[in-house]
């Protein structure tokens, strides 16, 4: 059945069963607004995924999408330290789009909602020549924070988990290539299906680190943003990048530029000082990977101190030729 | 210069010098999420306008699509009898769009923001092919909320405000009609800059009444939503329903209809016991169009008690031929 045949109001009954409450949550979906219990400082984000720009349905399952749209949101109260709580999710899709479509993407949503324990309190439907979709994401902060303008000159750079895979997976959708199977499985699931380092960011605040981001448009970019709004300057070097094993097996020539610009990791990079670093690198899976000046802008060397040339910094979204191809 | 060319990082650097701050803020734009003060109970609620489905650039200016976009969500939060707070906002534009196109959208947006006292805290920006804007808006409950499952037989239904001006708005702009200056300037803010009942919602609960809906879908839509979840039914006389004399003037065959399922007139739909209704007639603008019974669904019938015919219910975004013909 399309969603010009059931219907707005019909898919919102459909969804009723398949959507849990959660604590806190007051009145959920379907009233004007959803009420739910705030206290102390609250924290909101928002971000969309777009068809033909973000995704496309050629390679992603509905219900990847479904969990990504919501873990790009985590991944930024993440990047803030804080719990995240509620969201909400605005749909755009086609007439002519499957409801058996739409219902698993909320599959995928509601799946990354039951592991990081937030509720879906509201949202709404709209029909538009291509699929989007929009969340907002509602968190809480424990008091204290996570800011992009907290580095300081002498802190040391350092970041979760690994880079480039989710840059490498989405090359190996779009050129549909043929890897190995545990390759293959490995860099699909880190693009589709990225984990936000909701507890990591939560650990670092409380070992004592003060600035991060969430690396969406790429290391150098982020970077680059945490730079300017701290009035600093950094410096990473390229053999210090945590690569993975399977990334360099499957594009050994390209993976430190797919760490260095690809985006998508949703990984943490923050900075803090020696101390608060070494507590960070015993307690998580954290890679140093350079350091924080006076000055400003991002400088990134080889292990021999060489500049290591950038074909670009990252994602911007509306340079020339980002658009993906449509398949 | 196009959107393309100033990119969002561009654009963000702009929007800083326009947006302007607000109470209870602690980290607004420009973070991985915006931080807020949230105490007691939060209501959030989001809405999107999508181009060819809810807007034309044809006939609607950048300003009042950025109006409208907030206005639509701070309705939502007067159907709570809600106090809103803080907004993000999420666009996705095609990369030719002029800079100075999304720059009036927003000032329309701080426009109503700064009317409303909401803080713009938040947002994102994406390339897609055709437009849409997503609002979000947080709130504050104070203490009681209304609700669209709180009708009750014996009730009466009372509105806020004049019904079918906004519809009668969208008609003319649509068929381009040729009406006098005083009827095109009426219906033209009717459809493209609504006035959202916030102080009205408040005041209607305090005068004691529990079951609202802003009107968005269309009158018979909306009260039929109302209906279902308070498992009532409503009886409407058409002879009651608030006409305003420019829209009768404009459209004098077609004007009942346009009240009864035409859509977005973002007044309040509500339900109240005779008392309660008293109250709100003496200090607010409202007109008694119906009671409440028992039994389900909506009813709609002329002077002489004889059921009145309806084309259609309202707004229903999936159904067939609702998509606005490209001018």
């Amino acid at each position: 059945m399309k969603m010009s045949e059931l219907g707005e109001f019909g898919l919102q009954e459909r969804l009723a069963q398949i959507i849990p409450t959660g604590p806190g949550v007051v009145v959920g979906i379907g009233d004007d607004a959803a009420v739910f219990r705030a206290d102390g400082l609250g924290l909101a984000t928002t971000d969309s995924l777009v068809e033909g720009s973000h995704f496309s349905r050629a390679w992603a399952s509905a219900e990847e999408l479904g969990w990504k749209a919501l873990a790009v949101n985590l991944s930024d109260i993440a990047a803030m330290g804080g719990v995240p709580r509620y969201a909400l999710v605005s749909l755009a899709l086609p007439g002519d789009t499957e409801v058996e479509w739409v219902l698993e993407l909320y599959e995928g949503l509601v799946e990354a909602a039951q592991l990081y324990q937030v509720a879906i309190v509201g949202g709404d439907l709209h029909r538009a020549p291509e699929g989007s979709i929009n969340v907002t994401v509602l968190g809480t902060a424990q008091g204290a924070y996570l800011l992009r303008s907290a580095a300081r000159p002498g802190d040391l750079v350092g970041v979760t988990g690994y880079l480039g895979s989710s840059a490498g997976g989405l090359r190996m959708l779009r050129q549909g290539l043929s890897l190995d199977a545990e390759a293959s499985a490995y860099l699909r699931q880190a693009h589709l299906r990225p984990r936000p380092r909701i507890g990591e960011g939560q650990a670092l605040l409380r070992l004592g680190v003060k600035a991060a981001i969430d690396i969406s448009d790429g290391l150098v970019a982020d970077l680059g943003h945490l730079c300017r709004l701290s009035q600093v300057r950094a410096r990473i070097t390229t053999s210090y990048l945590p690569l993975h094993p399977l990334l360099k097996r499957a594009f050994p020539g390209q993976a430190i530029a797919l760490a260095l610009t690809g985006g998508e990791d949703y990984e943490l990079l923050f900075t803090a000082p020696h101390e608060a670093m070494l507590r960070a690198r015993k307690n998580l899976p954290v890679t140093v990977i350079g350091e924080v000046r006076e000055g400003e802008g991002v400088e990134v060397v080889d292990e021999r101190g060489q500049p290591f040339p950038l074909e670009r910094e990252g994602w911007e979204h509306f340079a020339p030729g980002n658009r993906q191809p449509q398949p």
